[in-house]
Formats: C-alpha cells, sequence, structure tokens
C-alpha cells in the first residue's frame, strides 16, 4: 500500500538556502520577522527558488463523510447535519467560504462517504466511497476494497488540483462524529491514553463525552497491536480520513506546500507521514485547535501551528486563516528592499 | 493636558448584543471560531451596527523620530539609519509597505523628530515637532511646548484620518534608540524594576544590552515620583510616542477601532489610557512582541495580542499582520449563512 506513494523528496536545501541569505540583506533587523522568516525559506524551498512567487492558486478541498460511530451518541449534532453542510459549503454559506475568500483561497467540497443515497450533485459526488462507515466502536470503519478507493480518491484529488495549477493545498473536513474517529488514530498512532486526548469536538456534553471516550476505548480495543497507518485507517478512520492521507500524502509528492487544519486533518497527516516518511515537509500547521488531540498529534508530527486562536471548526478553517501570514511571508522575502537597494546603512554599532 | 481629549464613550453595548447573538444563528458550533468571534464582536461594538461593515480604509501611521539616548550605545544600529528607513518606507520598500499591502491596507509615514535638518519630503515634515530628543539618562526628551506640540500631532493625524474615512488605524514606530524611551515609560508606569523589561532591540549584543540598561535605570531615577503619563512623556519618551500616544487617545475618541504593534506602540498606549481613560477598549493588540516590556504593558492594559510569532521589528509590522485576522472575524459575521437560511438542524443531540 505504501508503494502507492512515490518517493517524497526533500525541498529544495539550495532555495532554502537563498532565501535565509537574501532574509539577511532585507531592510530589518536580522530575525525581526521572527516567523515570517521561516515561513519564508519554507515556500521557497518547496518552490524550489528564490525569491519564492507569490501563492496565485490556494486551494481548499473539503472531504466530508459520515461516521457509523456517531449512532453511539458521541456528538453534540445528529448525523443529518453532515450534508446539509455539504450543501451549505456548496452555496457559499459556510465559515470555509468566508475564510477561504479573505484569504484569496477557493474551496472545493466532496463527499466521500456522506450518508446520503444520492450526493449534493454529480460532481460533489463523482469520487463517493459508500455511505457513512462501520461504527467503529464494534466493527471496521472500511473494508479493503473501499480503504483503497478513499486513498486513491485523495491522491487522485491532489493529483488533479496541483495539474490544475494549485500552489499551495488545504485538507478541511465536514462530518458528524469525525473527531471520535480521529481522535482513535491519534491515540493508536501515538500510542496514548484515550482519556488524555478526547476532547469535546462541536460541544458534545459531560455525558457524551463518556460515550465518545468509551467508543474510542473499544475502537483502540479493536486495533490492539495493529501500527501499521493503512491498516487503522481501515479498521478505525473512515473514506474522509483516509482520503485525506492521501491527498496530503500526494501534495508531497507532488512537492506543493500543504497547510494542515485542525484534528481530523492533521490525524490524517500523521497516518500519511507514516505512509509517505518525508511527507511532513511539505506541511505546516496552519492553528491549534482546542482538541487535545491535535497537541498529540502535531508533536509527533515536529510541527509548531502557526496560529493559536481556540478555533475548534474544522473545514480547513485554521488553514486557511493562516494562510494570508503565509501569503505575507512570501511577499516579504520577494518585495522588501536590501539594504544595498534603500541605501541603509548596514554596519552595526561595534 | 488630559483635558486635551475629549470623552471617551465605551463601544455600542447593543451592537455587541447582537453580534454575540448573530454569532450564534450561524452555521457552525457555538463558539467554535474561537478568538474570531470576540473581533467580530468588537468590530460590531466599535461601529455600532450588526453585521459590522466589512473594514475599507485601514490606515498605518508610522511616526519616525531620532532619540538622543541613542549616543549611549543602546542599540545595534546608528542613528543614521532612522532617516534612511523613513526613505526606504517612503519608497515602500520597508516589511510594513510589504504587509499593509498584503492586508489590504495603505501606509502613511511621518517625520516627528527625526535628527535630520529637511525631512525627506515637506509632507513627511509637515508635522516635524523638533530634531531627535534630549538623552533621557541625563535630561528631558521633550520641553513642554515640545510635548504639547508632539501630543497635538498626533491627535491632529488621527482626526485627518477619520475625517478621509479610515474605518480602522494603526500606529507604527521607527527610530533607532525608541525601544530604550518605550521601555522607560513602561517601567515608569507599570513600576517595574528595568532588569525585568529590558529586551534586545533590534538586537544589541550583552555590552549593548548592559548600556541601555543603564540607561533606562538612569531616566527612571530622573522620573521618581513621577506617575503622570504627560509628564513621563516630556521626560522619559520623545515625540514620537508623544504623537502615538495622541494618535491613540483620538482614535478611541473618533470611535474608531486601532490595532496596537509592538513595544514602542503599545508603552504609547499605555500613557494614552491614563491620558484618555477608556480608550483601550478601542484597541486590540495585533501581536506578542519578543520585547519583555511588551509584555508588562498588554498585562496592564487588559489586551491578549492575536499572534505571536516572534515578530521584533515595529513599523507597526505586527498589527498589519493582524489585520487579515480581523477582516476575517468581520467577514464571518457579516456573510456567513444562518442556520435558517441554510436549512441546517439546529437542534444539538439531547
Amino acid at each position: 500500500m505504501t508503494a502507492l506513494f512515490g518517493h517524497v523528496g526533500a525541498p529544495d536545501a539550495a532555495a532554502a538556502d537563498a532565501a535565509r541569505a537574501r532574509q539577511a540583506r532585507l531592510t530589518k533587523p536580522a530575525g525581526s520577522l521572527g516567523r515570517l522568516e521561516d515561513l519564508s525559506v519554507w515556500v521557497a524551498s518547496c518552490q524550489g527558488v528564490c525569491p519564492p512567487r507569490r501563492l496565485q492558486r490556494a486551494r481548499v478541498v473539503v472531504f466530508a463523510a459520515d461516521h457509523g460511530v456517531a449512532a453511539a451518541g458521541v456528538s453534540a449534532y445528529p448525523p443529518d447535519v453532515t450534508a446539509q453542510m455539504v450543501a451549505n459549503i456548496d452555496a457559499g454559506g459556510a465559515a470555509i467560504n468566508v475564510l477561504a475568500e479573505v484569504a484569496g483561497a477557493t474551496v472545493r467540497v466532496l463527499d466521500v462517504g456522506v450518508d446520503v443515497q444520492t450526493p449534493h450533485s454529480p460532481a460533489i459526488g463523482a469520487h463517493k466511497v459508500r455511505r457513512g462507515s462501520g461504527n467503529i466502536a464494534v466493527e471496521d470503519a472500511l473494508s479493503e476494497a473501499e480503504l483503497d478507493a478513499a486513498i486513491a480518491t485523495g491522491r487522485r484529488i491532489a493529483d488533479e488540483e496541483v495539474d490544475s495549477g494549485a500552489d499551495l493545498l488545504i485538507a478541511g473536513d465536514m462530518g458528524i462524529g469525525n473527531t471520535t474517529a480521529a481522535t482513535t488514530l491519534v491515540a493508536a498512532l501515538a500510542d496514548c491514553e484515550p482519556v488524555a486526548v478526547v476532547g469535546r469536538g462541536t460541544g458534545v456534553d459531560d455525558a457524551g463525552w463518556a460515550r465518545k471516550t468509551a467508543a474510542i476505548r473499544d475502537a483502540l480495543f479493536r486495533c490492539r497491536g495493529t501500527t501499521d497507518p493503512v491498516t487503522l485507517l481501515r479498521k478505525a478512520g473512515g473514506a474522509d480520513l483516509a482520503a485525506m492521507a492521501g491527498f496530503c500524502a500526494q501534495a508531497a509528492v507532488r512537492r506543493t506546500p500543504l497547510l494542515l487544519d485542525g484534528l481530523v486533518v492533521t490525524a490524517a497527516a500523521l497516518a500519511a507521514e507514516r505512509m509517505a516518511p518525508g511527507a511532513r515537509l511539505w506541511w505546516q500547521a496552519g492553528h491549534r485547535s482546542t482538541e487535545p488531540a491535535h497537541a498529540v498529534a502535531l508533536d509527533r508530527l515536529g510541527l509548531d501551528p502557526i496560529l493559536d486562536l481556540q478555533m475548534r471548526l474544522g473545514e480547513g478553517t485554521g488553514a486557511a486563516l493562516a494562510l494570508p501570514v503565509v501569503h505575507a511571508a512570501v511577499a516579504t522575502l520577494e518585495s522588501m528592499a536590501t539594504f544595498e537597494e534603500a541605501g541603509v546603512t548596514t554596519d552595526t554599532v561595534p
């Protein structure tokens, strides 16, 4: 299965060196742009050129699916909301639409596993793997064939987007119950106790939190002894998580920078990094969500979030909100004057 | 002197209530946009309307001045750099130009106290108060007349900008030695020990840091017993800090939201809040800089920074980088669909 993904090369070290050298010549004290400097070096190394090009076509792909485990009462919202929100995203009314617009990105939503017979539109349903998923507390989320199809879908969508000119990718999630599956994945991949990583998702109450924790414990029991990321996506993930893992891995194969969002996307990315080692060098963490398992996944990936604004919405919103910071990083390295050009004294006081 | 500023009213409570109520009806779990929701409520309350209007004319005003204390070897850069950077900002080559462009803001730079006979241009020099300032380690920064002129300048510039249609203001700083004066002001206003709050500014070395700390200790000794913010601006501030204080206070008088930048602007704002109590309700902190005195000033103002990206550049850059987050907050409240409009189930699972 790992062979699905081509070799993941590293971002361009020469471009990174050139970017660091150029940062030192820009009209500002050395290092004074902090994290912006690191981000500018990252984009330059992903693009393999210094100064980097401004990002022209950032794309958000929202992967929607239902989760059988929702029947266990793990969410504050009923499963119907997944399909309703797919329609809302398609109509431009969701948070991700608004945040993408502000950040200069465009949005695409895909039904890869929503529990409806007829997808919202033919285009949205063109990559559908199945309706919902098995209740991971008692059964596998997907069959082997469904898992293969879901990973291939994510991979294919990444290829489509890169082939269409996307120069930065964002994955987003939409699906009632998806933080239960994502938390199970993180706990299994990072070998954590469930109680340490289970959060409130969309805002479940205490009784719901206890049901969610029990479901995750049961799912982890079903996964005991399994460390293979592909098997874990099948047993405890879902079509959305598997597709996002394929998408994040393939973005790296295609040498395209990607911003991670919150828990669900980052759980998929943690699996993707195991499937395609080195992929994480092509990713930055857009934000830190309030979900405890998100912090664990970020830590295992060695990623430090750009924003920390107590968000927990999903859909790719935290990544979209971080995109202007990346635009700003690129713009400073591309457009600021050097000391030489501006005739500013470079000698510091002895 | 306090009477210079009209009454500072509070932002509109009814608009804030309406904004909170509208946030609860938008298609997302309650509270899931975190800090963005608070920022959207803040803009609505400043504008006095819900939903708030998108910000159309955000303006950055950079106040440039030299500081006599630079002669004490407190900075990594020679004083000539101040005038060179004014020219660079005017030419569009500085970090603030680039970050403002990305954020959809425009930039104006003013020489209020640069140590050159002839300002860079007549427009830039039209509000000049004096050349440089006294070395605060041994003498007052400004005379009483100069102080009055500097505060009046900041107030007048805020009026000009608001009268020209600015709907959000950002103050920026440019001046070798200005973190020495700003740190002194914060230490005096917040009653802190200098060693606890002195930072590296643009990147001074250990010996420079020791000289800077000694200069601040001497300046604080000269200010002992003084708690009046206006007197402190005269004795230990400078034309830039006094003008920025006037600018921040007058923005509040004119009911115009303002984003604070790093240490220098926030030191001026701390004085401004004492001069025009309640002004801080019209401000948000754009970012947390790496300067220790900045954290103290933010704490005294009760402000929690939007970004924390290890920046320490000044010029208004941290505030400009936070502006897209404010744009995003306004856009979500203004443009997202409500549950009703989108036909999304609002009932949570019992």
